[in-house]
């Protein structure tokens, strides 16, 4: 099933896809819930960030080829890392480059969406607390990263965290295709299989330490092919089974 | 003027402390409010953070003493990191020792809380989007720290920042003493003039890449003098015309 969030006329609500139609769920998708049965079409409606996350919370280097590229070894502990939820765009909006970076990168990222209230999950358990997986650009001020110890600004900048287009809830997220395209031509490939940390050693992990919320995300890792963005590009990522979350680069207003 | 949020009887609301007593605001203290005339005795309450913050943006190595006490030199650039909204608590709440370190530590820190939405806050305007001050300890579990790169585990989980008693609305940040006791015993003393950036500086430097929101908070570095913290220990944190945020330390349940 394929949950996006949605507006329409200035109402909000969440809604089941049904081809290219969207089934209006009653209330939100975080507990047992009805559709109504109203259907409004999929291009009359502004998707919007599938979720509201509290806190988004990623992991550095999740993919050996990618610390590679960047001239770092895979961690021994994963280490991670918080976007605000002022970061949080939905698709087709656009990314903005900040005034204090000359080198923004995009990071295609698988999304896990987490359905309910949950601390210290264990291993067994970690299926039930997530929603569904959608797609996330985890876009990064690489010189800001490289001249500050701590990645609060470099990663957290308003407009840095694209997810959509939408939640797929019924997905196996072991081995996917994962892919960036920029203008149309393909920046970075690789496969959710190549992960040094699966799904559930990061839930685990993460829970470990703190609470997350129904609504919060959690992001995997980027594969190799990190690179530039400029203003005007049209960037896109692709996961095999979820879909393809889209955001033009905008000069900061 | 000092603002605290309490809850009594199962309802929650925000007051005017007045003496012993709290006079309760009609609605909450991020626009123009008014004081109901109800009035609830300040021994009676149970004190709650005095915010609900959605994120919390603290700087690191912001005072030269504490920085070089851990061995380092005071960042060319400051840098931030966030703690999520599921690491606060209020005054009184246990600080639960995590399952993951061997070595917690307090910091008693200043705390900025943010009364409107901003960005690109121009110096000149900083003042206006402050809605006061209250105490924080960025409780940081060091041995994590020192094995993660990022910190979002190892400063950001559950109960890792205290914050109260209350917001003191009227306040120049600029010099005021700021101390950790642990157990009635001083372990942490400075003035906030130590700050190699001010309050003013550090909010341009945010919001240059951030939007903060109203009940954001800005934690402003610690003074020398951090250590740690075991089971059965009382943590409190007293600013100069704030007042004294007291924490005990519990093993995590």
């Amino acid at each position: 099933m394929r949950i996006a969030r949605f507006s329409i006329d200035g109402n909000v609500g969440f809604g089941v896809l049904e081809g290219d139609e969207i089934d209006v769920i009653k209330g939100h998708p975080f507990a047992e819930f009805e559709r109504s049965g109203q259907k409004v079409p999929l291009d009359k409606v502004r998707l919007l960030p599938p979720v509201l996350p509290n806190k988004v919370v990623a992991v550095g280097r999740n993919y050996a080829a990618h610390a590679a590229e960047l001239g770092h070894d895979v961690p021994d502990a994963p280490f991670t890392f918080f976007k605000p939820s002022t970061s949080v765009v939905g698709p087709g909006d656009p990314v903005a480059y900040p005034s204090f970076s000359e080198e923004v990168h995009h990071e295609a990222e698988l999304a896990v969406v987490i359905g309910r209230m949950c601390r210290e999950v264990p291993r067994e358990r970690v299926k039930d607390v997530i929603l569904g997986y959608t797609c996330a650009n985890d876009v990064t001020a690489r010189d800001v990263q490289r001249r500050e110890k701590q990645w609060a600004r470099a990663k957290g900048f308003d407009t840095s965290c694209p997810l959509g287009p939408w939640v797929e809830t019924e997905l196996d997220p072991s081995d996917l295709t994962i892919q960036c395209t920029v203008n149309g031509e393909q920046r970075q490939l690789g496969r959710t299989s190549e992960m040094v940390r699966s799904v559930e050693d990061l839930i685990v992990h993460i829970t470990e330490a703190m609470t997350l919320l129904p609504g919060d995300v959690v992001l995997t890792g980027t594969p190799a092919g990190v690179g530039p963005l400029t203003v005007g590009d049209e960037v896109a990522v692709t996961i095999e089974g979820i879909g393809t979350l889209t955001n033009k680069v905008i000069k900061r207003g």
